[in-house]
């Protein structure tokens, strides 16, 4: 029987693409408003163009006046000052402050004319209708955000390659910026193998199962932030996957195959990506459990994958290796992390040192414990993975796990 | 001074509002294909239509044959079979296994008729073209995924309030299911207060500043399945704000309003929640810091809460009020989980007993451990918070964390 003739850790074999692909985003930049820009990344980094905030601005309710005055200022020996006016929110400081003078100060309003501090209100006390006394010193620019404070003109506010969340919206209007410049969504072609696949709309014959992974691999692409281009079902032959392959790299910026990566003598993925283009298969097969059957390549340029027929091995594999190229392509410093949850295991989980698995699991609550459970039934099956919460994961240097030890689940 | 009234923990303050929430949708369900449905909520249980897999699947490659001919087979004493045929892909069984007989099967190929289990083809010998010898057992149904063993026709593939993952769109096409009955996004109305504040497309005059908050909170909303719906910005009036509130409630499911949720003489919210309708404000204040000025009110059956005008507190309060209340709009049992990962502190954080912190950290890689770095800086500005990668969570009970602590950081 064939077999793989370099299986990689998955962490090593996504370097060996990596390492080959170009360094910037292979799309041109695209501009959107900023309400639409949730997600995309930053074709450019964006500067401050002005100082933020632009004014001293008050960040507590009570009176600006300067500092110096206060000085020595205590329940036995308090301070006067005489209220000389108010700052309104959103105006301009109509009013000024010498010695001994405060004005009326609100969060988010400006300073008045001369001041240097702002005293909140909880430390003053009412005399008569303009007068005040101040029983604590304040430091000079107390309470107060300066000019710049926020961020000072020129700063580099977002990097390029910067994923963006929606503080980074409120920082870019903050500014004045009200659409920016960001990296085109990756586009990926997506072929489902198999002489016994159909669609999903089809009444399948004895012996034909409808087409699960072009809807997992759709909805995984979207989550990471590309554009899936399903190409349909395609049969177990060599001239029409390489066509269809080749239509696909063609219109899209990566391709993924699925099914067909194995090394049996119907599985054609691997013979398909490496005579596509240069330089070709990269990587055959993955040192986990699920997912082994995989093909990485790189075709002139463009990204190609073999993943497996497996419905759940094909999400794994997505997760470690197509989900960091997507990124990658669109030249995303900080994608978001996956989201994993430590819990405690219910069972012990057997495994093979020298690969890494991914168990399902379902999370409960035990005792105010998170509990993870594995999830009975064959490992493969898309309603095993429906059922759980998420894959355990068991590292390449573990035998296996045992019941009560803290694992990490990756949510799925 | 005036003060809050009744300051609750985030997670009671939130159980006082959805105790008197409706447990169902407040929307009526819409149908989308299954190409749309990644990240929507069921608005009704989906049922197996059939069995899956609909007949006997070979899990290997192999051959298909009758278990009981493999009993007491070994090295030293193979079992002989004669190759009847195969299988093809995709194709109903054309051949049948009697005593001594074998199938080729393939993975995901149906088995022959009258065979119950297969031998993997790394078992078995060739002796001549039409001869197989097996050196060991196979149990009754080895390497067969059963008809049904996936799930059996009637049982629940998808309970109503399930949030919509990769894999259960790809179990509902395998089901033969295109679209899918939908809980309708909650739609969110968001008034942005204050006579400080111009749209992000104005250039501010001094004392003002541009919108930040219309921003942040739709991304937010965004991300939490709901749709926004950014009303403008409302001067400090209380008939103007009354007036956009009605209208905002009027047309969404929820009303934010950004800023005046504190108790100055110029914060009004609270005033205008608990005016607009029954039973209005529940709680007034958060336990929590940043975000303690907040509101939550229910208005004739709609949520409606006065988030604090900071920017970085809003988005604390969004995340642990507002979010979970418009998945428990959409009927959502399975909201996703924000994403937090594990650090270890840089240095110690001062805080207060009885009340829950929220202190924007950078997290970095030192000698393989990740750390967590506060970020300089008055932590209420909207920079500090592009700065960080997430906030480090200081619990109600504790006093302060230590550097050297493992912490629990949200990524924001």
């Amino acid at each position: 029987m064939p077999e793989f003739f370099n299986v990689l850790p998955p962490a090593q074999a996504l370097k060996v693409l990596l390492d080959r692909l170009e360094p910037r985003p292979v799309s041109p930049a695209v501009d959107v408003p900023i309400a639409e820009a949730l997600g995309r990344v930053t074709a450019q980094a964006a500067h401050a163009t002005e100082d933020l905030p632009s004014f001293p601005r008050s960040a507590m309710d009570g009176y600006s006046l300067r500092a110096a005055d206060t000085f020595g200022a205590s329940e036995g020996a308090p301070a006067y000052f005489t209220i000389v006016g108010e700052v309104p929110m959103g105006k301009p400081a109509g009013v000024s402050v010498g010695t001994g003078d405060a004005a009326l100060a609100y969060t988010g309003g400006m300073l008045a004319g001369g001041a240097d501090a702002v005293i909140m209100v909880e430390n003053t006390q009412k005399v008569d209708t303009n007068t005040i006394e101040v029983v604590r010193p304040v430091a000079y620019g107390e309470n107060v955000v300066q000019p710049g404070e926020d961020v000072k003109r020129g700063e580099v506010i977002l990097p390029a390659g910067h994923y963006l969340r929606p503080q980074d919206l409120g920082g870019l209007t903050a500014m004045g910026i009200t659409a920016v410049s960001v990296a085109a969504k990756p586009r990926v072609a997506i072929l489902s193998l198999g002489d016994e696949v159909v669609a999903p709309e089809a009444t399948p014959a004895e012996g034909q199962i409808r087409d699960i992974n072009t809807y997992t691999i759709s909805a995984l692409v979207e989550q990471a932030g590309g554009v899936p281009l399903p190409l349909g079902i395609i049969k177990d032959n060599y001239e029409e996957q390489t066509g269809s392959a080749i239509r696909g790299l063609d219109m899209a910026d990566v391709l993924v195959i699925s099914a067909g990566s194995s090394v049996s003598s119907r599985d054609m993925t691997a013979q398909v990506i490496d005579n596509l283009g240069q330089p070709g298969m990269l990587v055959h097969g993955l040192a986990i459990r699920p997912g082994k059957p995989t093909v990485i390549g790189l075709v002139n340029g463009k990204p190609a994958f073999g993943l497996p027929g497996n419905p759940v091995s094909a999400m794994v594999v997505f997760d470690l290796v197509v989900r960091p190229t997507l990124y990658s392509l669109s030249g995303c410093a900080n994608p978001p992390e996956p989201t994993t949850v430590t819990a405690s295991l219910a069972q012990d989980i057997a495994s093979t040192s020298g690969r890494e698995d991914f168990v399902p699991v379902r999370l409960k609550e035990d005792q105010g414990r998170r509990v993870a459970q594995p999830v009975f039934g064959k490992s493969n099956l898309i309603y095993t993975l429906i059922r759980s919460d998420g894959l355990v994961h068991v590292p390449l240097d573990r035998g296996g796990l045992y019941a009560g030890e803290d694992v990490s689940v990756r949510l799925y």
